[in-house]
């Protein structure tokens, strides 16, 4: 697979489904457009699968994990330790996502796209790593533009074996420790805002720690001077290894037909960088939810996208787009199953 | 039962519980506080039950359907033959309920408080029909005091009877072709607000509609002079046999150690009436979504609830609470079944 192939793969919406699912809507025994967004929702899945009547059976959430070397600047509150130790927590079943994913039957796929340390092998885990970490961004590129090219296909190579077998929902997660600085990184390049209304607090540093992190990525930027209009530019330069991945993942899962929840400030990074490189890929997006983490809301605004929950969620691993598939299933279960009036034998509204 | 002995049950939340569960909350592998409102959520209801460790296993929505003689006014979109359409929709399970409910995996008990039509036995409908309809409330009060208790009681005793069974979490729905008339009454009372900041267009009145429901709520006002200290004077002038009902329905969830999911415009009423009448039910109360219908913010800014999802619902009949009932069961599944840091070996945050 190569990424111009995979690229070629991304259609626009499909007309007729949406117009069918809008048309169906209109008939269900509920005043028109009483049911707001999962409405929306469901005309958005029915151009996605370009299935008038969209079903969500196989759902899955992948966690890529990466390491930074950033964390050198002091740019976040855990060791970079914290990185391998939470692998072992989703294999386990342990950690946050894990939870969510089985009360929402959603497969926890999770993937060493660049973690600083060997990981033993493990049935559940999926190893493609593509180096040991990044290099510090704050010096000079975080990885060359072949590896990045190579973190994507990756990304994307772990979802297309996932949709081979039928999938319907991806939800976007990640787990690296210092990954909030490469992501404010991509943000502020992109949006062309500044640090400071970027970067947050991640994990939770101090006042001293923010400073580090917003120092972090100014030098980043003033280093690696990157291209804003070349996606794979931005990526190589200040990006990471699970961004790159789930860069893919998302590329992949629209070239499938299959609508991608994301996630929070990394996600959301992730996907901007897949917009970057293919604009339509946006079509294909639903914001899980608005992130505590500060410059979360621009983010999700440069890829004009509302949150499905704003629940000051700052944990990432893919935990507020999870909880958000089962809106998601919810609005396409409401347009599928709900009677029409005239099956229900319901009056519609007088004129 | 009796209204008193009823609301001598409704005790403040116990606080060894909420110790506890908060406690666990700050070793659960996340950073502190990061799964922001699931976390409060998780604390509040280990208050509500009692237990450190709470588990969501059987849960309810209740659709309470009544007529409202206030539609003479012309305050509805659609005839009043509807509720009993859409009472028969319910039983069918073709309603936008029954098919969130399906998801949510909670059983949907439909109880005729108040429906101005006999409607023919059916297994799974509680027959607690008080009158048939309310009295204009326009031109006077909905019921009598006696009619108001008595509504109470009967949507009281159908969470008492689930409650014998085992219930972990209660969802309200509503169902009344008029009934955000009398809502908007009884929020523009309790909150002290004007008729005009509160009343919208329920499921879609037009520019002369909603001027008529306007009139009708100030009507209802001055022609019957509720007092607003008085929460059954409220219910008994301005209110509704299905808001009494679900008014009921709360207390006594709240008498048994029962989390409440509020949803839309017509629940918030009935949770104002609620609390108006036991102050204390606000601790049990979660608000599932803000409404798109005008006035519902205020009204739950009046019970100092901050709603879960705000997905420009106007549906009633539960759906907003159903959909937030997984929030609900994932706040208390991360508390119970996430690991701790000790457990899964997991660095803690460096100093």
């Amino acid at each position: 697979m190569s990424l111009e192939n995979l690229l070629s793969r991304i259609k626009p919406l499909n007309q007729g489904a949406m117009d069918a699912a809008r048309q169906r809507q209109a008939i269900l025994t509920k005043p028109a457009g009483s049911l707001g967004r999962l409405e929306e929702l469901s005309i958005q899945i029915a151009g996605i699968t370009g299935q008038p009547l969209p079903q969500i059976t196989h759902k899955m959430v992948t966690v890529m994990a990466g390491d930074h070397g950033v964390v050198a600047e002091g740019v976040s509150a855990y060791p970079a330790e914290v990185t391998p130790q939470m692998v072992f927590n989703f294999l386990a079943g342990g950690a946050a996502v894990n939870v969510l994913a089985r009360q929402a039957g959603a497969r926890v796929v999770i993937v060493d796209m660049g973690v600083a340390v060997p990981l033993e092998p493990h049935p559940s885990l999926i190893d493609k790593k593509v180096a040991p970490g990044t290099n510090n961004i704050a010096q000079g590129p975080a990885m060359s533009r072949e590896q990045a090219i190579q973190a994507i296909l990756a990304g994307a190579s772990v979802v297309e074996a996932e949709a081979a077998q039928g999938l319907d929902l991806l939800a976007t997660g990640d787990m690296g420790i210092g990954n909030t600085t490469p992501s404010a990184a991509i943000a502020a390049v992109l949006t062309g805002e500044s640090p400071v209304v970027i970067v947050g607090r991640g994990t939770g540093v101090d006042d001293a720690g923010l400073q580090r992190k917003v120092t972090a990525v100014q030098k980043a930027i003033t280093v690696n001077q990157p291209d804003a209009a070349d996606g794979l530019d931005v990526l190589m330069k200040v990006g990471g290894y699970e961004i790159a991945g789930l860069a893919g993942a998302i590329l992949a899962a629209a070239a499938n037909g299959c609508p991608i929840v994301v996630d929070g400030f990394i996600s959301t990074a992730a996907a901007m960088i897949a917009a970057q490189i293919c604009p339509t890929v946006r079509q294909y997006l639903i914001a899980g939810h608005c992130s505590e983490e500060l410059g979360h809301r621009l983010m999700l605004n440069w890829l004009g996208l509302k949150p499905l929950l704003d629940l000051n969620l700052r944990l990432g691993e893919g935990t507020g787009a999870v909880l958000a598939m089962s809106l998601v299933e919810a609005a396409c279960r409401t347009l599928v199953e709900m009677a029409t009036f005239a099956d229900a034998g319901v009056s519609e509204k007088m004129d």
